[in-house]
């Protein structure tokens, strides 16, 4: 659906701002908390909590992220589930979030009621209430950014530092092709898993997976090392192929470090058990700089997605 | 100066994803706190806090919140201090801040850094470390969205509802010509006041004054009944008349309903001795719909800053 109202009447700009904070509060529902715990009020209040605090931001930009092709409700719920999947990815759990949106004064309201009714839907499916946000216009622009609080769901969070020479490298799911599949759309956020990976001391760095595995990994990889990871384990999403896995970006699946001395088979054996439908593969594990095999990929020959380019 | 880069030599895409980011955190310096608590990671970890959480967003756009003539400096503090009354206006106090930036490719550099050293100037005044954010790409477009996050000052939090029939209303500072005078780049967030006027238990209700009294003083008028006040009470600001003291908007200011039963001579004399260049004036009070006195403003004839108009 394309996101600008064909005549005025359809627009935004025809309901104007009360009726169409109105009109937003009435979309998103019970995801939607009432004032001061939601929209209504100059800040949204949340209750206090004894646990570490995570933030994270990021959002879905026409005609960047999506386009004409994809649902309005996709758009909605994939915004939340980025997100989520960064929250994920330090092993925490969602506490609130809000929205700030950018729009035309010719954007759809039907557009736009879909994108928040995706939203809300995707909200309370992961429950995260959507505490407030803001408007602003802006010519040529439908644009929403999301910022997403959570908190630590175990007594450890898990950052991208902490890799060490020797330690394994896992990935969750299946990797490339994201587009095609609608897996940029249709994925999960990896919350119990990365919640549960938290719990393992033997994972010493986790991330997820936004611009690729050969882009992304960079910043798990330890000083002085590099990934050595082989062709035949990259658990190939279906019509991908071995640059898509390690270039296609947006698989929003958990990429982290195992303690080498870890029990690899044991660890997968748990992992099973935890996970039956969450597929788990070992891709190799961080070699000394020097000390790369022969028939490991070469990553630097691989491009991830990049941003700011012309 | 203009945001756009005369050649491409001097853009955000001449330097790319990674040595943007390595500039922006540069530029942020001691603004922006190491990672996890800071830039770097799939969140940024913020430690726990005891009291309950304030969350607000608001944007800037080009052109349509700033334009060539405000220095990109002005507009990066702006960003922080208009957040930061939001939060003035509940009685909190900041904790951190993340900011999204979407930005065309040909954004200037020079344009940028001066945008972050005046936000990264104004967080180091105000004490709000940049803890995290997201850089997109879109077309024409140059925008920074900032979600604060905020706590309670103190025992109490103030909202917009709360205000009853009889109750006094008082404004800080002056009001109108916020642009001609430059008072909405150079204004101070009333964060001293907020959270002191939150601790005066005769303080029924609270909100900052953005889109212009006339209309944002409807969002404080209990049910029934409409603010009386008179135009001679007015605190214009230099240049300002009464239209544009209750229209012009950006006045950042706080207006608040004082409790009728409360010594209004009392409760002046407490806030010269507590804020002794912070002017506070008694606009009128709030009085039931058909008891209004002739001599009143007629708000309803005056339009506040509207968003979302063709």
């Amino acid at each position: 659906m394309h996101p600008f109202a064909k005549n005025s009447a359809g627009s935004v700009a025809a309901l104007g701002e009360e009726k169409l904070i109105a009109a937003i509060r009435r979309w998103l529902g019970s995801a939607s908390p009432r004032a001061p715990f939601g929209i209504g009020d100059d800040c949204a209040v949340l209750p206090a909590s004894p646990l570490r605090r995570l933030i994270t931001v990021d959002p879905v930009i026409y005609p960047r992220h999506f386009n004409d092709a994809v649902p309005p409700r996709d758009v909605g719920a994939k915004l939340l589930k980025r997100n989520l999947s960064d929250l994920a990815a330090m092993g925490g759990r969602p506490a609130a979030a809000v929205l700030a949106l950018t729009l035309d004064a010719r954007t759809s309201l039907v557009w736009l009621e879909q994108f928040y009714r995706g939203l809300a839907a995707s909200a309370r499916k992961y429950r995260v209430p959507i505490v407030g946000g803001d408007v602003a216009q802006a010519d040529g622009t439908v644009a929403a950014s999301l910022t997403l609080l959570g908190e630590a769901a175990g007594a450890r969070i898990v950052t991208r530092t902490g890799a060490r020479r020797g330690d394994w490298i896992f990935v969750t799911g299946e990797l490339g092709a994201s587009l095609p599949t609608r897996h940029h759309v249709t994925f999960q956020p990896r919350l119990a898993e990365g919640a549960w990976l938290a719990r393992q001391s033997g994972v010493h760095a986790m991330m997820d997976l936004s611009d690729g595995l050969a882009k992304d990994l960079r910043a798990l990889t330890p000083p002085r090392c590099l990934p050595a990871i082989s062709a035949a384990a990259l658990p190939l999403r279906r019509t991908a192929d071995v640059r898509g896995a390690l270039t296609d970006g947006e698989d929003y699946e958990l990429v982290f470090a195992l303690a080498s001395r870890a029990d690899r088979e044991k660890f997968a054996a748990t992992w099973r058990r935890a996970f039956p439908r969450t597929r788990l593969t070992c891709l190799g594990h961080f070699a000394a700089a020097g000390a790369v095999p022969a028939d490991a990929i070469d990553l630097s020959a691989y491009r991830g997605y990049e941003h700011l380019q012309r």
